[in-house]
């Protein structure tokens, strides 16, 4: 068979993130054990992004190598079939055998979600971080412009990230107001590990008149996490699209 | 203190629907314990809508009396306290003491949500009717226009409706088609139980082409449930808003 891309939707809710841990529930064993109950055979799989716990994907990208002569149009009812019902597959594809869902990313889009209002959210409340109070939303847009561009995001990178290269170029940073809610939209060849949740939290800081807008040059060029404002939880945070 | 009438969102997956049943988790009793909680005494509560199990609200409406000298502006998170956190209270205020959730209201809004894609969801899977075929939106539209206005919906009325007159006058019914979404609308003085479910699930058969569009008349004529289309699933239901 070659080749295989899958492309994922989860409620991340449930799960230890989507890297296999021990003993706890993630997204990549779920995926993989739905694999072995098709091909007979256990097949490592690759994401194009390796979301946090309580992080959503409406479009991660998986690839895997794969003998079984399952025609590729049954794939999706066949994962579908042995996937639980917060993890769905979307499409499935044959690729060329040099296709890597991580390497061969060209871009990738994520989307940061606010609720906004006093209550706090009851259908939603594993879908967006609530915020009970006002955001200046013109001094976030004011800020993001900051972020267009290549920079050195070493800032705004988790404690526990394990590449040695910290610069990142963002094509788009764009917010999307539906009120109550706010959706901040960033697209990158790369990201750092927790960068678009330290990035909205140092919005957020901004939004609430904390820090200036015109700090956040000054926070890029500091090259310290202690610099730039809290981690937005990962409820908020949905891995879009992966474009290659 | 008077009557205090209480806006609620909640998400309806978790309980047997509004009204209290013995040893089953409902909205009212989870309302009625957080009341008792800030008021110190049992106080009966009224709702707009006694929505069905799976059910959600985005503006579910309450009444009730009660003598406990709390500001009205401390109900909200007092109230958010004390309830689960798949029911949130979005606003509390004072009303005459002759208003009634039920019987002051004048209209009440619905809305339907179905997701018509071949992958099942999973970040709406308790949010949304699951439809794997592709629906004919036109003809939907075209069967839509004959429950406008006032009509005796018996043939929409789910066998245990517990209200002897069946007349009700639809000022709105609309489909917004945001694709793979589509949300049906509908506002009328009144609704009987199933009543927005039943017509749903019978426009979904015009989509399929199982009926014509021009059939609608005759099966509100018929005043036979028999004679209308399956109930859909209580899942994609909303209660939008309760006017006064």
């Amino acid at each position: 068979m070659g080749t295989i891309k899958l492309t994922l939707e989860y409620d991340g809710t449930a799960y230890a993130g989507w890297q296999r841990q021990l003993n706890q529930p993630t997204i990549q064993a779920k995926i993989e054990e739905a694999i072995v109950k098709i091909a007979q055979q256990k097949i490592p799989v690759v994401a194009a992004g390796r979301t946090d716990a309580g992080v959503h994907a409406l479009g991660q990208v998986v690839s895997f190598q794969s003998n079984k002569s399952l025609p590729i149009s049954k794939w999706p009812l066949a994962m579908n079939n042995y996937l639980p019902d917060d993890i769905t597959v979307l499409s499935c594809e044959q690729v060329p055998d040099d296709f890597h869902a991580r390497y061969s990313a060209k871009e990738k889009i994520y989307e940061y979600r606010i609720c906004m209002r006093t209550s706090r959210p009851a259908i939603d409340r594993h879908r967006v971080w609530h915020f009970p109070y006002d955001l200046d939303t013109q001094a976030i847009q004011q800020a993001m412009a900051a972020f267009s561009g290549s920079h050195d995001f070493t800032s705004f990178r988790g404690s526990r990230s394990d590449t040695a290269n910290p610069v990142c170029t963002l094509s788009h940073i764009a917010l999307h107001i539906e009120f109550p809610y706010l959706t901040i939209r960033m697209q990158a060849n790369r990201f750092l590990k927790q960068m678009v949740r330290a990035i909205v939290g140092t919005l957020t800081e901004v939004g609430q008149h904390k820090r200036a807008p015109e700090t956040m040059q000054n926070i890029l060029e500091a090259q310290d996490r202690r610099a730039a404002g809290k981690t937005a939880p990962p409820q908020g945070l949905y891995l879009v699209q992966v474009l290659y």
